[in-house]
């Protein structure tokens, strides 16, 4: 029997399940977790969303209806987690008495680090997102339990981590069968129209204005890597939140000859998270993991501990090496 | 028998064309008329790809190895012209000359002010594109002609003005036909790639300097209506060309309560190009209309012959109209 089946028996055979994803929850984070949530939803389950981080600003519109739980306030005995798009078990966003004590943990993923955590695994990490492995999952149980689980919300969900981990279908991660999937759930009525306004077309003036700041930042090495600064004292004067600011880093992908785009975001006194893209030959999660980081190998991330000024210099030290 | 076939029929019965498309091409322009292009090749006709105006920059690849003549280069009697996404006879980017005495013109176009001038018409103004007009005939031709005309180059062709049309998927012209018609020109190789990094990832640093400076100039009326400004000066410090800082209208429509974004763009003294764009329910090609412009109900534009100042004015005043 394949991951899928053994995953659709399972999930059809437990009663009681929390769903999550990763810290800092992203598009694919939270459109995965809400496909099967919904889907135990329909199946009658027993199922909690439960995360300890909030979802950022621009993909609130997907959970207004969902009583997103803390670890804090659940108290189950005897449940399973399913973990979505988390390419590492300590990056679970719940307690770790409460994925200590699962009864087991079905991962489902598509990070090129992770190690199969689970008791269950579906991890292709050549999937453009994990929306997309749900997806093949929600498919086969239409398939072999005939139960159609994707409705309008659900592929609403689906298409969002869709499109957010694959840039809208500009990353080389974007398959045919992802424009199949991505058609498929236009025809089962996935609002394309507001998920595009919400996720891409929801910038705030002053978000532009931060944007204009950073702009002036922007710097070139060599002609190939290309870095930009986002500083908390830019964030706190243009009232911008930390988690926002993420799409800054195609400015610098975004350049003629580029072939490393690096945004370095300082989120408290030397402490810089380091988003890495890349376009054709760099692998950028190897040089996240130098700096204990992770990712993929066109986009990756990292944190430096460390002045912004030290921190720029060091991994773009790490990247001149490689490139 | 319907449009495509009547057509069809017409582009295996004749031997000399001219294929063309409108002034200040764009993607959809290039590489619809390509997808034509290559298949008259194919079919062995003799086929001129002529078009007065140039290229813009970030599309010269797909046009690498054509040679592209104007209207003046050519001395053909017996021919027919195809049009490719020109929605007015008098935007056809060749000499009057050249389009009175053609012996038939076919249309091949989405633009919704489309009058049907050719002597043969395929007008869907429901189609994300030209690109995907013709991307149905080539199919239909292979229906009935059993002859394969989609390969690597054409399919290239097609992708490029499919995203280009499309913001990449991002407007609300994208249907399931379009995911579908993506998913296919990907199978038969089209270089995705290639293309997204051509087309959105190959701006220039002095653009981005140029960026800065239009972001300067965001404003905004009553929430609903955005718009920013591109002066001759800002272009020709940063030696950006008039024809590569359309996609700075995005910054307009991109605001979260944003209805309609314009940009202004100054060509030269008193000669002012605006694009608009709306997002929910303003049709702008009204609005580019009253000013002789034209386009869809979502992406519009028109000349205004006056100051970028009085131009503003006059462009907020008729936007506010309809709001």
């Amino acid at each position: 029997m394949n991951n899928i089946d053994n995953i659709i028996k399972y999930l059809k055979g437990s009663n009681d399940y929390i769903v999550t994803s990763h810290i800092s929850p992203d598009g694919d984070n939270i459109g995965s977790t809400l496909g099967i949530y919904y889907s135990l939803k329909k199946l009658e389950k027993n199922v909690y969303y439960v995360l300890d981080d909030n979802p950022p600003q621009n993909l609130k519109f997907l959970v207004k209806d969902i009583n997103i739980l803390k670890s804090s306030e659940v108290n189950l005995k005897d449940y399973s987690i399913i973990a979505l798009d988390c390419g590492d078990k300590n990056r679970i966003c719940l307690s770790d008495e409460l994925i200590d004590n699962a009864k087991k943990i079905v991962c489902i993923d598509h990070h090129a680090s992770n190690d199969s955590y689970g008791d269950f695994n579906y991890i292709d990490i050549n999937a453009s997102s994990t929306c997309e492995l749900v997806y093949n999952l929600l498919v086969r149980f239409n398939e072999t339990q005939n139960i159609d689980l994707i409705d309008e919300i659900t592929a609403t969900a689906l298409y969002t981590g869709l499109v957010t981990d694959t840039g809208n279908f500009a990353y080389s991660s974007t398959h045919a069968s992802s424009l199949e999937m991505a058609k498929e759930l236009l025809l089962k009525g996935a609002k394309r129209d507001t998920i595009i306004q919400k996720v891409f077309q929801s910038n705030s003036y002053n978000y532009y204005k931060l944007l204009g700041e950073a702009l002036n930042t922007l710097d070139i090495v060599d002609g190939k890597i290309a870095s930009i600064m986002v500083t908390k004292e830019m964030l706190k004067r243009n009232a911008i939140s930390f988690n926002d600011v993420d799409g800054i880093t195609s400015y610098t992908r975004d350049i003629e000859g580029v072939e490393v785009g690096i945004l370095l975001k300082e989120k408290k006194e030397n402490e810089i998270k380091v988003s890495l893209r890349s376009k054709n030959y760099v692998d950028v999660s190897i040089i996240a993991q130098s700096f204990n980081g992770g990712g993929h190998v066109r986009a990756a991330g990292c944190t430096i501990y460390d002045s912004v000024e030290n921190a720029k210099k060091q991994i773009l030290e790490a990247v001149s090496k490689t490139i």
